[in-house]
């Protein structure tokens, strides 16, 4: 099946009227995303399972005999899911070219001596619950499922609410050592969501990734005391909001400062009256860097100023820098020749695996625009072309 | 009845965890509360009628025969919604100090000459569809039933849609001058929403009002362009949470500057989530003064930077200075003795039936903090009866 053939089966999936799309972990469409994947795993004749963290695995040969003769899997995929009215490439581009990969090495009569394996990884994005990578984490052990069960969405489900509404016992959410130990290697191919090879010299469409900056997500508390917006005098006032004004001034000003980025991209207002002075205002913050004591500085001067207003913060995540295998990356080079190297800062599940140990390598597609987490995200079709003819010989060499 | 007999049948309706009410326009609480007000008027052997607008009035007495005789009625009341997360008395104690001074007049043995009606005005506070007022507003025909039934609250529904879910023939909402013309007078007793009272010499436990600030509502969009929060170099990005903290702090300085009062209390923020730069705030602004000039001071200049920051700036609503009737004003003066005269940043019901020409006076009970439009709301029980004595005097010297 051809690149657009399968493109076009995925398009309407989650797409909203703005032109981008909300598909979002156990909802209806995540659960078509999911049927779709097993489908196309099912007309490739792999063999597909789900983890006990609800990551979806196709394999094409045995990955359980493979690891107990010591030769582990060679895995590949991203995810499926997307921010809200995010970008249709983010997650997908990773999934669709590995199973295309698959089709390319076959129809080149290709016979893997080990096995190959697609993964779709869930809730990649957070989007619905807060925590990014939540099925990677889970997979590794890196987010215990007591918590991952108790997260809430915006309407108050719990992850295990949703889990049940799909279908799925939560009681049988845990981490998978045993499909852990079949990934011997994983290598995630991502559309780049900056404009590192857009703006390189040369023009190459894919970059190899040689980490992730370390990032993470604080909740702030801003208490104010609620009152009428037409009677009470401004000295009288204690306006939540001017707080979160200067919380979100102060984001930019710090992470200028420490060459970071941070981001307030989320907030929530009590009581949200027009003519009701704010009583609570609960923000989110998002800081990266390449360096590790950058971004604390930002977060140690936006904790302190939330102290002054009288707020709390709260680490919701934290993922220290990763740096993706040398040796690995050093076969990938000599595969693909003298491409681009990238950090990004980006999560990603490939950096989830790195962390837990697994010889991890990522393979990004020029984005022209840099534009992510947008409906305006876009890769050329050549380039996304280009994207799986790389992963096929990677694939071709790790598992010759 | 005693007022705490009434006081305790209406403290359950619509109370939320917080221990704050939310009772909005034509939910099913709104719908308990109109059956307990026609309850309370039909106990009472009041004629119990609902206008073109959706506002209930119980009359004691014939007020069409009494205008066309040329002595239309003494109508009091107030409304029963409330903010989100709102006090118990802001609206309701107008209704039941109404209900019962008409109990202390009938127990004292008074005959009114002219009829007295007590009013529930509909959708007060304008929290599901964003306009204040609106019963009192349709009903003389300043706002128009397209632009209402046309109005949409947070989860997309039109006011028409709530009228039918409500029971009521959308088709039929209009302005009403046959209702209007029973109102010979109006007078509006009120808990004060500031510390005016509290903080006067003496002890009063009632003012009477002399106005209402000219005041009003903006909606102010300001766009952004959509990206990955981790990705984007701050110089290459379009936040536009960072516009909405510049306008927030903007709306404090130019208050501050002219005067007045100005809160932002309310955004939406597109797409709302942790990891995606906002492509788009959407902010309201409540801006009032005792004089229109600082008014109109203060919102020039949020609009020039709301267009500076490439947004747009629309006025939701608009009300100029009320000043309530100087002879009726007077009358109650004659009445009530000495209290203190005052005039509120708050907009009533009271000051969209003055600016139709009715002759409208307001009482304002007193607030020991002056907080409002908060679960803390307060007025003292005893301050509360003598809001009713005084409403039932008032009633009886312009009904004799």
């Amino acid at each position: 099946m051809s690149f657009d053939a399968v493109w076009a089966e995925l398009a309407p999936v989650g797409l909203a009227a703005s032109g981008g799309y909300c598909r979002f972990a156990w909802t209806p469409v995540d659960l078509e995303l999911r049927e779709w994947f097993a489908a196309a795993a099912w007309d490739r004749g792999l063999d597909v399972t789900t983890d006990r963290a609800g990551n979806q695995w196709a394999w094409w040969g045995d990955p359980d005999a493979a690891a107990a003769a010591g030769h582990p899997g060679v895995a590949t995929g991203s995810h499926l899911d997307s921010v809200p009215d995010g970008g249709g490439f983010d997650g997908p581009l990773g999934v669709v070219s590995a199973l295309l990969a698959v089709d390319l090495l076959r129809s080149r009569g290709f016979t893997p001596s080990r096995p190959i394996g697609v993964a779709s990884f869930a809730d990649e994005e957070g989007a619905r619950f807060g925590v990014a990578c939540g099925g990677s984490r889970l997979l590794t052990g890196a987010l215990a499922p007591d918590r991952a069960l108790g997260l809430r969405d915006a309407s108050g489900d719990t992850m295990a609410d949703a889990l049940r509404a799909a279908g799925r016992e939560p009681a049988e959410v845990s981490a998978d050592p045993e499909t852990l130990r079949r990934v011997g290697t994983f290598v995630e191919l991502h559309v780049e969501q900056g404009r590192g090879l857009a703006d390189a010299a040369g023009d190459e469409p894919v970059a190899l990734g040689a980490g992730i900056w370390p990032h993470g997500r604080w909740r702030v508390e801003l208490p104010g005391e609620a009152n009428h917006a037409g009677t009470t005098a401004l000295d009288d006032r204690h306006d939540a909001m001017l707080g979160y004004a200067r919380l979100v001034l102060a984001a930019r000003t710090s992470a200028a400062r420490y060459s970071a980025v941070a981001t307030c991209g989320k907030v929530q207002v009590q009581p949200n009256g027009v003519n009701a002075i704010p009583s609570l205002v609960t923000a989110w913050l998002d800081a990266r860097a390449p360096d590790e004591h950058d971004v604390r500085m930002v977060v140690d001067e936006l904790n302190a100023l939330t102290a002054a207003e009288g707020g709390r913060f709260y680490e919701e995540s934290w993922t220290g820098r990763t740096s993706f295998d040398a040796a690995l990356l050093a076969q990938l080079r000599d595969v693909l020749g003298d491409v681009p190297t990238l950090s990004t800062g980006a999560g990603h599940d490939a950096g989830i695996l790195a962390a837990a140990g697994v010889p991890t390598a990522m393979i990004f597609v020029r984005n022209p625009t840099g534009v992510s987490h947008s409906p305006a995200e876009y890769a050329e079709r050549t380039d996304c072309l280009a994207g799986i003819e790389a992963l096929s010989a990677v694939l071709a060499r790790l598992a010759a």
